[in-house]
């Protein structure tokens, strides 16, 4: 159609107010081929391979269900990705995705196994081979990610792949101690492990604020232990083959001799001191610990060993052994006199004895040991894993001891670290990078660990997504694979396919906003929550208390760990100091400053209507001045003229104070603008 | 803190532009109690009775595990409205809301049975009391519809209610043959029924597309009839049990002797063709039909109902007998001469004879018999229930006949009428006001129904909420609750109420315009996409091919039925022509139309890059067009300006034009802005 309009003039200014601020987010465009991780060969080809209802999988070679299931799944999430609905089963043509499976991977899927496949695809079909299903899930999950729109519908382009891990131990830890996280929630976080190719799921257990498995054995554990959030074993054997089905190890952690409170509610007799004992309903390092000094407890350990280690079928075995203060054992008369006699001179020594029994148990019970870096000791048996929290140098000076081990530290999800951080921290970087080629071998990978203090199964999924599938990605890719503006381009695009997952880590802030706000379209608040992120590191307990009766509802839990919009601002101001940046990169700097200083005259009179938002006044008028210091700042880099120096001092002053969390948020506008602001004072 | 700025001026221009777009949306406020459906009696105090972890609720009276159930439920979703953990026991005090339950309510749950309950909140405590556990489960879902945060916290207002349902029989009906909607569909839905108080689930179970009931008398059934995708009948148990956990009862539907071709593809001896038979892949009415003349069809069909009547427990079974054309019975010699032999003058009287027979047969399993109103002759039985489709006509010639009825005629949830249309239609009105006393008794209510053309798991929740709920007020509350503006304030806040449900009826749009786009941040097509709908009525298959195979995964499948903001704007449209709007409402309506003018030019470039929103060009043009006729009859309208006459005549034709659907979509701007420009020419 065409327009006739009257001679009269549109109002100019709405017109070109609406160009100015439609903004653009340097959107991920599906435009590349995002994988994550990056495969270990691939090279590009020309034309894309068409998906169309009509597309067909055989099966060749070595056959098992886990085979026909992966197919199944395969097409759900295709569909998801797609919306086509499947036919699966073409009747009228050949198949045009062959998959060929050599042989069959372990029963028990084992540390080290082939993982590898090979990928081909010609614009007239799909080829998938492996030598175990490993592989096969491996593979298909890289042609779900290759998918993209196109002009001529949904394709996947040619390329060829051939691809295989760098390290065995991929994995992702979830505290189901702190915080009781349901069957669902551990289930749609193992599809995304699945999505970016990891393969342990390392399952923390037990906690000073719960226990979570039912035991038959000593039911106490879970029936006095766990305010009835526990894991029935039927439940746990189905997420063992939910996880199987998908190329995950299941590998449980049972924290001794501390982190035990939960233990001993039901079992005090098991403790180091007189008890009684409760549920502990705070966080942080607790006095209670087992006492290793009682045969008695061995003997329980033993029967509980018993009945856990048939009920994991995992090769491995995690005991935990982290963070033992030891001031029950220090207060104990008997258990003094025990380590005197023994001529143990520390607790540490003590541990060292506990340690050592329940490594024999273990081991008795026909399991590998592992634990946290603390159980390491000179004589520690050589096949015990070392799962190294506290620095790089543990792993280095577990491996140079002869003990396999793998790396937690810098992998800390739980720590609203940026995913760069993770992405550069290497398990044979730093003091890795030192070892021998053989002491190399003994690194087995890493794992992300998610530690659930302030994750509700809410917000879980923020907390791991997508940040883990960079972890990932430096565990399976080789490791030159590390340019980080390509990472975080290819995250954005991981980040949404990870919906087709049911993982909630994008949709979760808007629901959140809304309770929060009780509004239906909180934009005001949106706008503030894209710039503020959680603290980080340890700093939030100490900015607040908190206990697990504490509601996870505020801002600082409806907001992702990065703020990806601060992020790619502060890339921004990094062209525009260094004199690099375009007009329309000015001139997006410049439209993202007036929203933030023009958005607490909109948002801040809804703040107090709510209890939950009250809070942010503060924070929201902080984000106008803030951005009125970096519009001026860019005014006058622009003009290229004198900033006034007393000006820019006491500008200064104030953006340090806004460093400051507020509502224990962080402004993450504030380091960029402090960096435009010192830029006008070098001129 | 406090700005130091330098002397120069912020860019005013931008500084005018934000505050100028910075655009409120009217939004639904949780600011009032928005009880949908509105309850029979209720009377408003002052003050607030305060939600925090602490609240207990003890039960008293009658108990039984429903309740216990219940009361978990009610904390599960009360924790989802407020993000806070609760601990259900209090150790520490009293209970502060107090349930009491008179007695037990029918081991199967019956029509008509006593729902009424009374909730009383005072600030210091609730009282819900109620005959039966069904009041209960309705007063607690009024208790969680009140819910609001408040500067205080969450809280729910001091009130008085009295409440008790206006009709026996509130249904949702959903059609699984036509596309399979798999059990967390189902359940999620019955979840949201029990939200807004209905109480019968009528599940569609067969059609020409599929049979989706697991049989184990003739299990070709299903295994020939399904493609794979049916409900075993574990399933359909744990459907029942789920459904009666929420005072909803179920009522099978087993379409017959038309919409029965998937029946005879594994038994073509029940058809009256001579087959063979394949599942229907198309849309529309067949000509496939039962063989009413042979013993043979009413020996199995007797066998049928022994098997599915004792799957569902519920007095009424229906079985369908709407639209058969009765081509395959004048194909049928044999057929013809049985018609001839009996004096059955046409195929109505053949299909009479059938359903009689039927009906016996369902008597004679103890079931109540119900049918669409094609069923309905002058000597049907007074026991059958008739289920009005094709107006309320139907239904008052089934009462005056003295059968019980229902209505379902302008409940058709799948034609993308308005919650206004819906909301309109009462069961007592139109030709049922004319009643008797006698024969309105014998109008037990209505039933919004669900067909499943166009909808997949994906949507369906789209089309069945909100507006379900404004029809569920209908049936519920007193028939002069009919404010229109109130009901459409009120559906708002349910509708974000029931996100907290797992209903994806809000949050399905942004994720399928990410797929279509391929972008993470799809802001142009949410503007376009906020202003269009989907075909009223029947009009969507005359304007492209479907059939079963067909990815429903357009802009049209991805909008609501209802354009909220559309709605809205022709909401501000009136005022302004009535000369009753503020300035705000002026500049909002101006705000609103400068966005729809603009956005065709950020989105144009990127709709060619994906084959599915490449159809949308023309569609997005005009809207841009539509909006610049728009603005300058708001420009003339402002000013009192006189409009030319042929330039009115011209745009107006052009508006015409626009009302013609692009992409299967209506743009909803073009009534309002036909409006505008009419107002423009009587000046």
């Amino acid at each position: 159609m065409k327009t006739f309009v009257s001679g009269r003039l549109t109002p100019v200014l709405l017109f070109v107010c609406a160009v100015l601020l439609q903004v653009h987010f340097m959107n991920a465009q599906s435009t590349e081929s995002a994988l994550m991780p990056m495969p270990a060969q691939m090279e590009m080809g020309d034309g894309h391979f068409s998906i169309d209802g009509k597309l067909s999988i055989a099966l060749a070679g070595y056959s098992e269900p886990r085979l026909v299931l992966a197919k199944e799944r395969f097409f759900e999430t295709l569909g998801r990705e797609t919306g086509i609905p499947f036919q699966q089963e073409s009747r009228d043509q050949q198949p045009n995705f062959t998959v060929t499976t050599s042989g069959p991977s372990k029963a028990v899927q084992e540390l080290g196994e082939d993982e590898s496949y090979h990928l081909k695809i010609w614009a007239s079909g799909v080829r998938l081979t492996a030598a175990t299903p490993l592989g096969v899930l491996h593979g298909l999950q890289t042609f779900l990610q290759l998918v993209k729109i196109t002009p001529q519908g949904f394709a996947v382009p040619v390329v060829t792949i051939y691809d295989n891990p760098r390290f065995a131990w991929r994995g992702l830890m979830i505290d189901s101690g702190r915080h009781f996280m349901p069957v669902e929630v551990i289930e749609r976080n193992l599809d995304g492990m699945e999505a970016v190719k990891l393969n342990v799921f390392h399952w923390h257990l037990s906690e000073d604020q719960g226990f979570r498995v039912e035991s038959t054995v000593f039911p106490l554990l879970q029936e006095k232990g766990s305010n009835g959030l526990y894991y029935s074993q039927k439940q746990i054997a189905e997420v063992i083959e939910y996880a199987r089905d998908r190329g995950i190890r299941v590998v449980p952690e049972f924290d001794m001799p501390c982190h035990t409170t939960s233990w001993f509610v039901g079992y005090p007799q098991l403790a180091s001191g007189p008890g009684p004992y409760q549920i502990q309903t705070r966080w942080g390092i607790f006095d209670y610990a087992m006492d290793p000094t009682r045969e008695s407890t061995f003997e329980f350990l033993d029967r509980f060993l018993g009945e856990v280690t048939a009920l994991f079928p995992d090769a491995y075995f995690h005991i935990g052994g982290d963070e033992c203060n030891g001031k029950e054992w220090d207060a104990n008369p008997r258990i003094q006199a025990y380590m005197k006699e023994h001529g143990l001179k520390d607790d540490a020594a003590l541990q060292a004895t506990f340690t050592e029994r329940i490594q024999k148990l273990v081991v008795a019970h026909h399991k590998i040991p592992e634990g946290w870096d603390e159980i390491l000791q000179p004589d520690t048996a050589r096949d015990v894993v070392i799962q190294s929290w506290r620095g790089q140098k543990g792993l280095a000076t577990a491996v140079r001891q002869g003990n396999r081990a793998l790396l937690s530290n810098g992998y800390y999800i739980d720590l609203n670290q940026s995913a760069a951080y993770h992405y550069s921290n290497d398990p044979l970087g730093g003091d890795g990078a030192s070892l021998t080629a053989e002491q190399k071998a003994l690194v087995l990978g890493g794992e992300a660990t998610m530690w659930s203090e302030f994750v509700t199964p809410e917000n879980i999924d923020s907390r791991i997504w997508p940040r883990t599938a960079a972890i990932a990605e430096r565990l399976w890719s080789p490791q030159e694979v590390r340019d980080v503006d390509s990472m975080y381009r290819r995250l954005a695009v991981v980040s949404q396919h990870l919906q087709y997952y049911s993982l909630n880590h994008e949709s979760f802030t808007l629901s959140m906003l809304q309770r929060m706000s009780g509004e239906s379209d909180p934009r005001n608040l949106q706008v503030l929550a894209d710039v503020v992120q959680p603290p980080e590191g340890y700093q939030r307990e100490s900015l607040k208390q908190y206990d697990t009766s504490s509601p996870l509802n505020r801002l600082v839990d409806a907001v992702p760990p990065e703020s990806e919009q601060a992020r790619q601002f502060n890339e921004l101001v990094k062209l525009i100091v260094a004199g690099k940046a375009t007009p329309e990169q000015w001139q997006q700097a410049r439209t993202w400053l007036v929203r933030w200083r023009d958005n607490d005259v909109q948002l801040q009179p809804s703040l107090p209507q709510s209890e939950i938002t009250a809070e942010l006044v503060p924070l929201s008028h902080d984000l106008s001045e803030v951005a009125t210091i970096g519009l001026h700042a860019l005014d006058d880099l622009q003009s290229h003229g004198a900033a006034n120096p007393g000006l820019v001092a006491s500008n200064m002053q104030l953006l340090k104070a806004a460093e400051k969390p507020e509502a224990v948020l962080r402004n993450m506008i504030v380091p960029p603008v402090e960096i435009l602001l010192q830029a006008t004072g070098s001129h």
